[in-house]
């Protein structure tokens, strides 16, 4: 396990590194003393100015708008940094104008019995609240699927578990006199900018859950003990827990609370879990709750070798809408098994808890897999059934690894 | 209450800040808009390179070497990001340079029964755990004693929680055959560079703390989820849980088990509490342990107005060696007390709570004070006695301020 370097040196080389392509010469714009790696590997494509302060060289650049954080930068200490967080945009970012004035953002609010539009300023008048969460793509696993569905090939890398603060969503709720009748989902609509000359049902961001979430979800305009960045959904997210992240609404401009679902698209036959190859359609489950999941990030396929002898195995596991109860490591594929120890605080039900087992290795080579264990006494499947989209993958087997110790 | 704005362009734009000194033009090297307020306000001094990475328009420079956190930029999701954490160096900081081979650095470990050089990455053979602390320099508050003793006048900003990982300081114990006999101190020592020319014992930072912490005790190479920051003690500190920042050794590279406290002046004479006006003395208790503790942190003293009507008072409380029970909220200066609601997740009994009271304001000025109580029923003190370095202030009252609402 070779943790990676200073965070601070990596974030002032990653700008560094932005700032080559704006000025005309940066060498000498470094303030400490270079690295002994780049921060940017050659290979790799510099990323795109909304998230230029990223910690680029621990991450996986798929796209302008899908970037993922290497399985080797997942620390041991729960949360996940700001600048190593994984981006999936389904839409282009809105302007980074918009946090120019955070608290004077609106929203408005439907389906209670007073609607009106709210800025933040007034949503901050009206509670604080802070969960943790995992935040974690739909698609995350996706390049684990043998079929390789179409989408992002993601490894494990588009998750993470952050620590919000904003309001209850049940608490706005109350202040504008309770829900409406016949409230049965909860509908949230992005802030992007829709491209001109389509139907903008055909590509807005959208999306409803049902609205038992109303006790758990929150408006958040905090994440980790700053404001929003702006890349993650400032000034304003719609979190909701244990849901995978394209229900959690960037820049939320309205929140509904609607006795059907959203018709855009990304709801209506967008996010369905629909049989491998079909396209999806409205009858088939939304790409709702997270499963329960676990993987290990040390020893990892990307750690580099593994010297013998004792070795701390160490992951996350996280539980869905439950709290997860224990772990198991394997390091022969699964056909042995043994119980790792689950170590730091417990954030709540719907973050990660972090696992270390120490295992004493000889030169070889192991399959290292692990399955989690929910506190209903559930346990993560061996392998989730392949899906035309791809998504909610959560099977222990294809999360594994060999790693080779001499 | 007005939250800062977007970290990530306040970051960039404090590099463009620091890169202005070395660059011939940086007004290009922007990648996002501009702000609608300098990062560095104009009167401030621009952070020295080794801290520059640091969000310099949320923190307050005393000097080079002391650094504290806004009041107002404190959040309320309980961790403190490490880019807007205080800085309290006894000594300058080694060259960045040991950070460019973390698993390279090694610590000697003596009074053991088979003491040893450890290397980080033999440590992170020996086990993994993480744990949430407040991090706090023994000054914090030193700005509210009325005497003014000399030293930084840190205000509440010289604190954050932390969540550390490493190898509890117990394993690598029990990896080096146990403690040798007559240990009864914990002692960790610095390794800064020393200035040439005079006695070492006089300057280095070495502190001792009782064995029993050795339960507690953490070697931390990581902090909320990144690589431990050269600034902060990167590639490895000691962390003494409850106990104030000087006692959490950065840059370790000897720790021993001895039946002394460290001879070094920093130990011996320094940090003591002494009547006021008198010198330390080594019979004077050693500023070890944290007090219980709470401030408001919004709205606050550099909040700005505060509008009539329901506003939520927020802020945070820390028990020392004991978790916070409770905390309650006094709008006229002690003279009546309501209760707040303990919010968020509960990192540990060395991690502080985030707290919240709504309360409706009328147009008036408003005394805000807080007093916290721990689980063994102790309140927080009114008023802490004055004593000569100006360690350790946890009184309610000096740290209450006033707000208009209008």
């Amino acid at each position: 396990m070779d943790f990676p370097r200073d965070p601070s040196r990596r974030r002032l080389l990653a700008h560094g590194a932005a700032l080559v392509a704006v000025t005309s010469g940066a060498a000498h714009a470094q303030t400490s003393p270079p690295a002994s790696t780049p921060a940017v590997p050659a290979e790799a494509k510099p990323f795109p100015p909304y998230v230029a302060w990223k910690n680029q060289s621990q991450m996986i650049q798929h796209t302008a708008t899908t970037i993922e954080t290497k399985r080797s930068a997942y620390g041991t200490s729960i949360v996940t940094p700001a600048d190593r967080l994984y981006i999936r945009n389904n839409l282009p970012a809105p302007d980074a104008s918009i946090v120019n004035d955070r608290d004077g953002w609106s929203m408005a609010v439907e389906g209670v019995r007073s609607p009106r539009t709210l800025t933040v300023r007034e949503l901050k008048s009206m509670g604080i609240e802070t969960t943790a969460t995992v935040l974690q793509c739909s698609g995350n696993g996706r390049g684990y699927f043998p079929s390789k569905p179409s989408g992002t090939k993601w490894q494990v890398g588009a998750a993470g578990c952050v620590i919000w603060s904003g309001v209850p969503v049940r608490s706005v709720v109350a202040a504008l006199g309770g829900l409406a009748d016949g409230a049965r989902f909860i509908t949230g609509t992005g802030g992007e900018k829709l491209p001109d000359g389509i139907d903008p049902k055909s590509v807005m961001v959208e999306r409803s859950v049902p609205i038992t979430n109303l006790e758990d979800a929150l408006l958040a305009w905090e994440m980790n003990g700053e404001p929003l960045p702006h890349a993650h959904g400032g000034p304003l997210r719609l979190i909701v827990p244990g849901y995978s992240g394209v229900n959690n609404i960037k820049y939320i401009k309205r929140l509904a609370f609607t006795a059907q679902e959203s018709d855009a698209a990304i709801q209506k036959t967008g996010y369905r879990i629909s049989p491998p190859g079909q396209k999806h359609s409205p009858s088939e489950p939304s790409v709702w709750e997270m499963g329960l999941k676990s993987w290990i990030n040390g020893p990892g396929p990307d750690t580099g070798p593994v010297k013998a002898g004792t070795v701390q195995i160490h992951g996350v596991a996280m539980g869905g809408m439950q709290a997860v109860k224990r772990v198991d490591v394997s390091i022969d594929g699964g056909q042995t098994w043994r119980e790792a120890k689950l170590v730091g605080p417990d954030l709540g039900r719907f973050a990660w808890r972090q696992f270390v087992l120490p295992v004493k290795l000889e030169p070889g080579t192991y399959q290292l897999v692990c399955r989690a264990q929910d506190v209903k006494f559930n346990w993560q499947e061996e392998t989730t059934p392949e899906n035309s989209g791809g998504y909610l993958n959560a099977g222990w087997r294809a999360h594994g690894f060999s790693v080779t110790v001499a």
